[in-house]
């Protein structure tokens, strides 16, 4: 299916795990490599396989769509050899809340929309979402970046887990990657 | 998977097909019964099958939760003999506007949650979203009531179809079905 994506943790893919690190909850197998494959296939033989779709934006203003717009990078570039799949789970207080009180808490309280943006284009990212497949994960994000932007994503995650957002994250998983140039 | 539901045009099923009609774009092609299938399963030999889930929402605030949750029915009341299935599809200019203008066309303008809210309980409902499944239709909205209740739907439906936000709808059809008692 168009705009389904399966990450598949194992022995085969194009990116090397680095690390694999729980945040919160439940850290998933340790994996050597990772292969991201578009329309929700998934290589045989694989130790894990997230699967998510990319979607309409569900929290952000058409100002915000037009910032984004503007500053847009699309995962893939030649230059981003490193990556992070950051896997999360919301609780279940989270997923009761009206659309206005989880809109107030994901932009006007934790910038989230505002602090992805700060790090564009140097870091590109990939929203996909998981819960609606019944999967163990509510979204997956994939982010990519040049080497000398390691540091900036470093800062651009620190900045999200200290937000007020966070507080409704009861699961997530670190995955970090780098691939050959 | 969980809060998956399949609905499957043939020649079998508990509901009897009254009527099959194209208010918007293409028909679907006409059957004598539907099987509704929680899970995602389909009947063999079906002539159609189509899918969505059941979701958080994405409008409502939690002051309309709230109400919806006063008044809120389940659809399958041994009294609602009478349903409709009304798959819609938006066009892609209603998927491009930001939340902030999709909401405010929704609710401000065109009240869509509070006029289903007027004919509640009477008239049960559940939202099934197919975009993000690669579905034909964007939204599979299925409707229960007893006979007594039948003109009451039909206003409804003449109420929504008349606001605001069915300017975004180009495809609807409309499936009326009764089941014995």
């Amino acid at each position: 299916v168009r705009n389904h994506w399966s990450f598949a943790g194992g022995d085969v893919g194009p990116w090397r795990v680095v690390s694999l690190d729980a945040v919160s909850g439940a850290v998933l197998p340790p994996v050597a490599r990772l292969a991201v494959l578009e329309g929700g296939a998934a290589p045989a033989g694989a130790a894990w396989v997230l699967r998510g779709f990319t979607s309409n934006v569900r929290y952000a203003s058409g100002a915000e769509l037009a910032a984004l717009a503007a500053r847009q990078a699309a995962p893939g570039r030649a230059e981003a050899r490193c990556a992070a799949l950051i896997p999360i789970r919301k609780s279940a207080a989270w997923w009761a809340l009206g659309q206005d009180a989880r809109r107030a808490i994901f932009e006007e309280t934790s910038h989230h929309t505002a602090i992805g943006l700060e790090y564009l284009p140097p870091v590109a990212r990939r929203l996909h979402h998981s819960r609606d497949l019944g999967e163990p994960f509510d979204f997956l994000t994939w982010f990519d970046y040049a080497p000398a932007h390691a540091a900036a994503f470093e800062e651009l995650v620190r900045r999200l887990r200290a937000s007020a957002e966070w507080a409704y994250v009861e699961r997530e998983v670190d995955i970090r990657l780098e691939r050959d140039g």
